[in-house]
């Protein structure tokens, strides 16, 4: 029999994909990490309380296959039904979920760009056809965003790496008209004015997805969550994975939603902070996007100041994320971190561009 | 614009699909549950200890993307390099991966009949060609398992839901004259004589699972793992989600693995108390497939009393699997409890045999 190369078990796609590379995960804690849009603050004491009390013998069980007590919990803080929620290994695997559910080979994929690179690697697995459409200079969706014959369509709002919103309005106009599913990717929503919760009821084809990674400080549990009318969430669920959400992570987020008063606490601090943080970047002299996330972007003079800033910063022990991709390549993604990691920013950010201005003259 | 109904949102192959049914996992704790193949002693009070130690503030942080402790692990106990290593949410969440990484739309897949019903629903989730070859009556393995362009084939050793074993050179055989893939799913190798990860070395196409849900006690934690070689994982790890594994799951599993001596006393325990079950089965009169597994496997007179018997064994409070498909229609699969639970169900089951018996007369 002939001998295959190895490399053709996979599909061509999967082959001359590179995959999504995720932000530096330093695992020695040495550095103040404002590259992945982690919350500086603790999860609730209730978290903790509530996941020390579930470590014991029934470890040995399979969780609950239908998340049960989060779908209520969930329904309960947001005013939905637990039939319109659906539970994730974070909202990755939400997303994953949603493009084995409604694309197949060759059917289109739109997102605007830049936005959250994993729409493009799960195109790519899935062999579907991407519509890319260009975000208007100011953020703004251009009207190119309605796609004939889309399957789906994946909006981040607020966005990332901009920060920026897209008005709920705009959201809703863009729902009634599109071909196919929307899919309103919130991991930012707590950080901002507003958000697309109360289009479900109106819109059948739309999707909003949540985490608990960022506003309730649980990255390290992934824990997302879909909310969208019955007969989607019901599709959906013949694809996930049985038991997709482990005990452990079920039970922190009861106890995370729970606790309103720790996550408004750390979300109005955050916000805060974010204000502070803009003004003295734009005293500094970097333009920044208007954020409604618990991050924000800024631009520098040019690519070359970007990646000495990003290089610069890292050598300080300061992590922020360089994205280095066209129309990003003068741009920095700066997490909210505490008031004294912000504050070791800003003055490391002055000497740097001192530094600079000295290499320059 | 014309309405579509909600529906058809959904892919032709998902819509037309029920999904997979886990066993039943009734949350009251009220049942001896003898139906879904967990462990009835509890993990390694390492497992306990590591998990306190782990809830803290870095919940807020994300995992380590590529697991490295946790592979690292691996290879140490199971004597391979971490390269060769890759963790999952459960070892569905790699059968996922798999199927996502091999099997485009028509390609072949391939299992023998009756084994775990996942296979078919990945199948039919990525609308692939079905080849589904029945096993022998005593559970071997006929030629047909070769099937020409096979993208996937999966072979669950030992099976479930029979419990029987293919011998490991008898896949080495398939593995070298198969096209495509080959999966080796060791779900239950730990309850075995004998397992296939020496063939790793010498098959490029081959994958073999392993979970700690059954013989580390950890089904409530979601963690598993795929041995192959290098050029496999890596291309695997370009479709796996980032942060597919939570940072506790990572820890429960290095601190399991590490207690080597728990594992081989509860694996030893289940395994004897196997051998107790399989001769009074015997004795009622049921056949019992030969396991080398934590369940047994049992026919029955017919699919009448085998019914008769899941029910009654229910309204006892005690649980068994009845899968009630063609060819399983007269068996029931058996999960191994502790020794009190199995008494329980021996004289349950004896005292049915006898209501039977005079509800015949």
């Amino acid at each position: 029999m002939e001998i295959k190369k190895q490399s053709s078990y996979f599909r061509k796609n999967v082959d001359k994909m590179t995959g999504y590379i995720p932000g530096e995960q330093p695992q020695d804690g040495l550095y103040i990490k404002l590259n992945t849009n982690e919350n500086p603050y603790a999860p609730s004491p209730k978290v903790i309380a509530a996941l020390k009390g579930e470590i014991d013998e029934r470890l040995r069980l399979y969780p609950d296959p239908v998340s049960t007590s989060t779908r209520k919990k969930v329904a309960e803080v947001f005013g939905t039904k637990p039939e319109r929620v659906m539970v994730g290994n974070g909202s990755d695997d939400l997303l994953t979920i949603i493009i084995r559910s409604f694309v197949s080979k060759d059917d289109k994929v739109v997102y605007p760009y830049p936005t959250y690179l994993l729409y493009k690697t799960l195109a790519e697995i899935q062999n579907a056809k991407e519509c890319i459409i260009d975000f208007c200079e100011d953020y703004s969706l251009p009207d190119e965003i309605l796609v004939k014959g889309a399957a789906v369509t994946f909006i981040c709002n607020p966005n990332s790496p901009s920060g920026t919103m897209i008005p709920v309005e705009k959201i809703s106009e863009i729902a009634g008209k599109i071909d196919g599913i929307i899919v309103v990717d919130e991991a930012y929503a707590d950080f901002a004015d507003d958000n697309c919760l109360r289009l479900v009821d109106k819109h059948p084809n739309l999707i909003v997805l949540r985490t608990l990674s960022k506003s309730y400080s649980l990255a390290g549990m992934r824990l997302g969550f879909a909310v969208a009318q019955k007969e989607l969430i019901n599709g959906m669920m013949k694809v996930k994975d049985s038991y997709n959400v482990d005990r452990l992570s079920a039970a922190s987020a009861v106890a995370a939603l729970d606790d309103q008063e720790t996550f408004r606490q750390n979300v109005s601090r955050i916000t805060k902070t974010r204000e502070r943080l803009t003004s003295s970047l734009t005293e500094l002299g970097f333009f920044v996007y208007p954020s409604q996330t618990n991050f924000v972007m800024i631009k520098c003079k040019d690519s070359y100041e970007t990646g000495e800033i990003y290089r610069k910063l890292k050598e300080r022990k300061i992590l922020v994320r360089y994205i280095g991709q066209p129309r990003l390549d003068d741009c920095l993604r700066i997490t909210i971190g505490t008031d004294k990691e912000i504050d070791t920013l800003l003055k490391e950010l002055a000497d740097i561009q001192l530094v600079l201005l000295n290499q320059n003259s």
